[in-house]
């Protein structure tokens, strides 16, 4: 993602819902060219092990120079991939940590004690080379399922990794997690918490299996996500801040559906940046939430505009349902249906797909009370066709990016999701991702 | 689907479990070109309206010279199209039925109070030309949904399919109600029961939105499918029969996923045949049932197989759950993933995607105790790869039918689910649709 301006315009993403309430005022600013090694204490690194047939960068090292507060959420995949499992223990023991080693091209999923293993190996050699304790090492892997690690290249890509490190190596280390990804998504912003400028830097690879539904450890796409800040926090308030952010962005995206062994997000906070300590509640821990969670935000929204084959964003806003998980039922149906997906990648508004994926979502509605608009074009009315002329409709989805409100009349319950078009690319690529 | 035959070889689809248990000595055979018009007492006919821009066959018709028994099932969408509902009522009241007239081109569904009008206009206007009562006649509509229907069109359509009716208009009638099918889907079978011969005839359309969730009235693909006997039937054990089928035929497949507006799956019998009343539980209606059963998963299979750019038809036999709702839930989350669909689409051998879609189905297992086959051929071994050579992987997913066991190693459950792969194709003719 190339934000690639320090202008003050604000283009992130997200809902700034509870600042709006409190009125608070402040102003996140984004870092050109930033990445996960902006925030002071950290460097980066992203290099070619030979994990990729491609021969594209595979092997990405976050470090901290002090002992990092982290705050991690994992895949709800019962396929737990072996990173995922060794990381959730060091997460889960509250300890502090130095650094995250992340290798792209094979997922160490379904690869048994092996697979164990050769992540605790993947860790306790980097924390060999780094000086640190193996328990201070977060592992990471994305690719193919079910394929031994290569260890012996595993090795030789974390030494050229250690060596690489730097504070510019972030953009580095965003290139070398990608897999179908297109192109690298990494930022940084500041914000001002306590007179002190706080900085939060983030990358993320997501491409295919994505629907992430992960849980904030005690929490599969394969999509990675780090985010790193140099703020003064209790880890209690990193915790519950990921944990809300999560919701407000990973876990609302869908793709294609189908969720990874894999999934990973990590926050790690370096403590350096002179702020008075960030609690959980008070006022720099809503402003602390709010920058976090439009950087959360972003990188999940381009995570989906990178999506495999994506042509076409689509925001679902679904409102008026009976509560909020009547919502996100209705707003699943319809972001996972290959028919509304289809249509949106041809630029159909064939608007019965929606209703009907709607209708068979398990949520209970009046179908005579159901609204759909399209761009703010009306689309339905009373669940049935609105009138607006078919070249209007046509018109209103042709943008990369397409708003659609639906409206179900029952009660006050909504839910937003970030989805995408199925196309031919998407089979192509999935296809073919194997041979 | 062209039989083609009628020597003694059954190649009917289906499971003849209970047979098998009863040791019931039964023989099914194929009558050649057979399709619902073939037992005694039906008369069918398939004829170009004008519905379609393709001016293909569009409306059919099905006639019974007899009252006839009817039992039925109908989509679970909560968008019910106006025939469905129509339908509804009268398989409700529980009385006989004389005739029904299907048509492609127009869903009715989403069409509000007109459209309620224009489907009961449609029992109505057959009514009057067949001399019977309107709520003799049963409706059904496929095709796009919220558009009104063109009622002059469908009235000159009726006129045409009441004149055309003939004992051997079932194989036009099949052609007629077919969208995006590439070929109609028709057959007939005959089954000794007290001595005489019991005819069942048959079709159906399906193609997309194929992921029907049928209840038996007291319950949309569009998936329509017709099923006629000359057996000597009372209702409730035609009801029973036809409810059970639906459980192993049309109510387990998934093409992609989408539940459509119009499911319906229809049975009338005449009874002509003269055999000894059918009463449920006896041997006659196991028999009955058993030839049923192969009838409507035929017809089921013949679906899949014909459905949007399929080039694979996948059996998904999940076996070794803690009960068979667990199996039947891990069975549907491969079915519907893109990336397994894609996978199979291109030949891939890639199993690391169909454990991580059981591993997110939401059913509890231990991953260490699941064992894959293709084909008989071992893939995965206590959840990881059973070490058979990829070449060999490969040619097991080369034939158009594809056999997938899945073991789960934590009970008896079991559950046996019919699907397909997901191509261009699929892509292409549901983004295309519309304009």
């Amino acid at each position: 993602m190339n934000l690639g301006s320090s202008t003050p315009d604000i283009c992130l993403f997200g809902e700034i819902t509870f600042l709006e309430k409190l009125h608070i005022d402040m102003e996140i600013k984004i870092i050109e060219n930033g990445s996960v090694s902006t925030p002071a204490g950290f460097t980066a690194s992203g290099i070619k092990a030979g994990l990729k047939k491609s021969g594209q960068p595979d092997l990405a090292l976050i470090f901290c120079s002090e002992p990092a507060v982290a705050a991690a959420a994992f895949t709800s995949n019962i396929f737990a991939a072996a990173p995922v499992q060794w990381d959730r223990q060091i997460i889960a023991a509250g300890k502090a940590v130095r650094a995250v080693v992340v290798n792209s091209g094979n997922a160490n999923a379904c690869t048994g004690k092996q697979g164990l293993a050769d992540a605790q190996t993947m860790a306790e050699y980097t924390a060999e080379l780094l000086q640190i304790k193996p328990e201070e090492v977060l592992v990471s892997s994305t690719g193919r399922i079910g394929v031994p690690m290569p260890m012996e290249i595993i090795r030789k890509g974390i030494d050229q990794a250690a060596a690489a490190l730097s504070t510019t190596g972030g953009v580095a280390a965003a290139q070398a997690i990608i897999t179908t990804d297109t192109r690298p998504k990494h930022l940084a912003v500041t914000v001002e918490i306590g007179g002190k400028t706080v900085c939060i830097g983030g990358m993320t690879k997501g491409a295919g299996m994505i629907a992430p539904q992960m849980r904030p450890c005690p929490p599969q796409a394969t999509m990675l996500a780090y985010i790193t800040t140099d703020a003064v926090i209790e880890r209690n308030a990193l915790h519950v801040c990921l944990a809300e952010a999560l919701d407000h962005s990973f876990n609302r995206i869908i793709v294609d559906g189908d969720t990874s062994t894999n999934d990973t997000l990590i926050a790690l906070a370096s403590n350096l940046a002179g702020n008075p300590t960030i609690r959980i509640g008070s006022e720099d821990w809503q402003v602390f939430c709010t920058a976090f969670r439009q950087v959360a935000g972003t990188l999940a929204r381009e995570m989906v505009l990178d999506g495999e084959g994506v042509t076409h964003f689509v925001e679902l806003r679904v409102r008026g349902a009976s509560c909020a998980e009547d919502a996100r039922k209705v707003a699943e149906a319809i972001a996972r249906s290959p028919l509304c997906k289809t249509a949106w990648f041809g630029g159909d508004p064939n608007w019965g797909r929606i209703l009907a994926a709607a209708g068979y979502s398990g949520v209970s509605f009046n179908p005579a009370e159901v609204d759909l608009d399209y761009e703010q074009v009306p689309i339905v009315r009373a669940g049935q066709d609105a009138g607006t002329p078919e070249a209007e409709q046509v018109k209103a989805l042709q943008g990369r990016e397409i708003h659609m409100d639906l409206k179900l009349g029952q009660g006050r319950g909504g839910f937003t999701l970030w989805t995408c078009d199925l196309s031919y690319e998407y089979v192509k690529i999935n296809a073919d991702y194997h041979t």
